[in-house]
């Protein structure tokens, strides 16, 4: 098993741009994986994706050898152990508030002694070699997601679980929790200030911070700010607007036709 | 049974903004259903859906009530016939090149007395009450595609088979067959000439054309020239441009992304 | 968002008249769309329909859109709030005993601060549009099932948690932990008596009830007797019913085929 | 291999009534197959059924082992031979008017010396065993559907092609091409006595006759007259019909909702 | 409803040689169900199977009445409840370690007054036959596994909890557990003890025990012990090492290749 | 687009070990990618394959990059050209009997001026890269079938056909259009003369030659001869050998199983 190339991009001080695949399909997958992500993140909480597509959607990322990561609907070691299984090289868990919740999750993350994952890593064994069970403690990535004002309270404590390895930060359920509406792309002061914190006491553990973005421009201010993963929208939002765009453009004119996007 | 929309809106003598499914996803098919196209087509030819897919993709077209049309593989009456009861509403037909592949087309898409379709349109017949057996054959659209340089060259023979209602340009092969590169949004004179000849024979039959583009500005110029329908590129093209220009404006600064497209 | 056509119906103090769609066949779930049930049920729980199908049947539904409405397997965050996300305008979910379970529930189904439902609606946002965000919390329905001895001592405790909206009546389940056989519309004067408390303590909180019937008849009288939604069997046994019935009016005579169902 | 079970029937003089799979689900195939049909056909003609669903289908059949028959899309050798390898004991095929097509048809189902079948038949080899090579030829069925007024005119010459066991009426199609709307249970004088030239003339032959029924009223008078096969509508259908008549009798009352229907 | 085969080969005090359906595909299950095992475990813990596949795979071993069981991919009553419902005979569940978890499991597979499964087993009803209800509780095999040091604590207070019927040893955890690297066919003195102690305790409860093996001949070895049930393999694992050694021996020659391999 | 790898192998003159993906699983397909083929054929002829399910295969093929083809199920330019488009680098069709047989076949797979090919490699343009609309008539290799006594008599004929680059024998059709029963590995006199002359005529056009084998070594004897491709067995029936002698190994003991089989 070579290294978990999210590990080895961050180990370099580098950023990964991160895509997120929410449509259950693997060919959608698979022209994101000829897209030029960093990783691809297969979303089984608010994707339209259960297990079984995502597996489908792993293979798609194999195509290109892109680095496959999931987000599990729950903290619930049954989908976390069969994503490991299936090949996700990391794990994104939503709503992870207290220690206990950070706990529960590693134990499902890793093997005997740090864990209590069962053993059986079918694809990811075929996919990454005979070295597989040896090395997924070492290189599997576990990374509760910061989505809420009690986590924000607990970080510490969160952070100071061994084997969490990275946050990821949930701007709209993060700002609900604090009393705005729902969106990605924070601007406001409050919700700023706690984003600034949450990056500052994962540096304080040593640790990596990733967020959900909505525009390229915002990712790249994460970026400067020192986050190391940025994901931009869903495949699902991309394909929208930028189907949206194309019928605007052919019906009212104006609009960039010429480039990149048709 | 209602008027084919897209009757209606030739009829009012309004063009048709067509979108295009090529991904096998009835999640992708209904976003595109969202988007705000006039018409979709699924393509069974080029596009990665078979018929059992299409059935789906329909169904996704119908929660927003989007006109769906197909694109055939070929000019098959099993496919033709089966795309139909499964409640298209046109069929486009790839490589129409003779008068008689022409009538082998209409016979395919018409009950008798005008053509030789068997009778048992499940899904159509739900979709569209009691009376589609009766108006089927006068609603639904007959759409060869024109090609080849033998298609422009009969192209009187093939407008003059009863019961084809409209032509469909593909300017990628058009223009191999005419010793270019294929591609689309063609642009040398000799090919703009051979469009523009398509484009007033039809009218001169009283008959309709569409044509695929790749840029809305382009489709704009084929509606001033008269066409009636212009398809936007694919699902699977427009995912794949916006999801790389994201990628590139998130590694490389620039581009615009605060607009509809993030 | 439009208000929950559901909500709609009981507000004019009409009752539903629900379909329950536990084959995994958006073919199927279509054919139930166009029967004219007022609102379909996607029965994750004993249903032999899972996440994936799910959302296929929620698409069919939106054919003809009729409500949608689902049965969860298990009062479990993770498949919940996906269920919601994919567009369900209301949860039954089964085995809700106490008004912890009661409070577990709701707090999936809403979002902060009424809930901890986590955001992002994907289909959801698309189907019901951009209002959806401000009102899901008013708009989808909260329904637990009373179906144990345990959850009718506890009645009021359960629809005292705020954000029940209305409860529903599990006859077999219900009946089998009353030591009866496990079936439907029940004729046990007991378990009649339990039915009628279960509905006058629910009016006594203001809120509605539904219940799962095999006969139509059944239902009416469950209409009269007050409740506002009836469940006819499953699009299963009404397929398995009326196959049996065909092949057996065939090799035996009588039956009656004449009319609607041949 | 064993006896193809409907030439047993046959051979016993008894009538197969016969099932249709149009719906794509296993699931709903299954439950068909539970109902007590002799016989089921996957319809891939109008049925919203393709090869790969087929499979799934003719699977469904072997969890009762009962008989599968395909009624394929059309008169083309690759469908032909693969939905025998997947197990089919009998082609039902659409629209064979001529000798010529009914040659063709028998080519496609037979071996060598017999036609033109491709030997590789995988499921069916794991389904029927080791026999299977040396009895194909002998236990498939070949089954031409009569459906147009040159059939009729053409029967003799049909029923002659070595290899033809039967016949198959397709009552919608056959009085379209007479000049009637398509539908079923013909009661028109000059269709019934078409029928009863059908039925007289593959009697004449020694070759036996299915057709199309609706109710099964009608199915029991085409046994009454000789034909040994009848189709009672679509597993579509069934559920159409019987889910409307569930919604009524509870929005209306009235209907039988006591007997086998619920 | 029938007695459980397996049930009746334990009665018979015979050894079932199991199969395990990893791979999700109704056509590789219907192939191992043609293959000879007495009994095949549908596996959605490690297998790339969840519970929409189960489906299809638990009817691939309908076609030739092969006995299903699943392994659930955790001890969660959701899922269990699904996998009875869709005729599962037996639940093998991942991870048992204590006395509350075999509780629950019993729980989530026994109907009241013995448990707490809820009723409505659809397919398990219309495979079964009418007597599902009454007899399932009777004939429906719970089986946690032993596969960590702290079950082993605990198999006294396991197994007296009522319904355990037998335990399914898991080698590799439970090597991992006592600080071994995990594999299957352990033959480390320590873990042979281990299993061999596993074994006499549930023989003092009058329970069976079944174990994962690789070789044959292991298992051979663990039926001698006393073992009543042995599991070789997986389908894939099966399929993956005889197309190795097929190419290895195309490519280089030599081994068995005239045999019941190729 | 670089060069096709099984072109480069043959340039070269080495031998390709294929393997035969005749089940619809891109799970299995994987395995298969896995376990050291050089090429892998997509079987939509007797493989229970269709196109859907064949791009899934495809992709499995893309995860290890193994060199994909596919046996379409006829000569039929609709399912060619979509196979074409979903990446596959080689077309083996079936019973090409004719000069105009293969002429047709080469047709479908070459762009003007070679064929008729219609343009639009949606996968295989995002596999190949941009250079794919230049170079793939260059690069997919056009590989009749020969398998019947006609095909034998005008292999002159189909050689000299510009376009064909490769014949593939099929040994059981070939074996019964001359009498014999249908299996694999022919060893009689007449038939192997048949092999042989096959073999020389391909050679003496300048052509490689494929065959269908069972066994490794005949597979060496038949690379020792010159054939350039073999093929062993299909997934199919190398899961279900090794299944069945798994089972009879644990049953009856005896049999290989400590070595690479389990």
């Amino acid at each position: 098993m070579d290294q978990n190339p999210l590990r080895a991009l961050w180990a370099a001080d580098k950023p990964a741009v991160n895509g997120w695949l929410s449509m259950p399909s693997a060919v959608s997958a698979e022209i994101m994986a000829n897209a030029g992500w960093d990783t691809l993140t297969v979303d089984m909480q608010h994707g339209m994706v259960d297990y079984q597509t995502a597996v489908s959607l792993m293979q798609a990322c194999a195509t290109r050898d892109v680095t496959p990561l999931v987000r599990v609907p729950w903290n619930e070691p049954g989908i976390i152990m069969k994503s490991l299984d299936a090949g996700a090289l990391g794990v994104i868990c939503p709503m992870v508030n207290t220690r206990a919740e950070a706990e529960a999750l590693v134990s499902s993350c890793r093997y005997y002694p740090k864990g209590a994952r069962s053993f059986g890593p079918l694809r990811a064994n075929m996919r990454y070699g005979p070295g597989y069970a040896a090395n997924a403690n070492k290189e599997i990535l576990v990374i509760p997601m910061i989505e809420t004002r009690e986590a924000v309270a607990n970080l510490d404590d969160i952070l100071s679980v061994p084997g969490v390895d990275a946050l990821y930060v949930g701007p709209a359920d993060l700002g609900l929790s604090y009393g705005y509406e729902p969106k990605g792309d924070r601007d406001e002061p409050e919700l700023l200030e706690v984003i600034d914190h949450i990056l500052a006491v994962a540096k304080k553990h040593g640790k990596y911070c990733g967020i959900h973005c909505g525009a390229p421009s915002y990712a790249r201010k994460m970026f400067e700010k020192g986050f190391r993963l940025a994901t931009i929208q869903t495949d699902a939002m991309i394909l929208m607007n930028a189907a949206k765009a194309a019928v605007k453009a052919t019906k009212e004119g104006g609009g960039d036709d010429g480039g990149a996007i048709y």
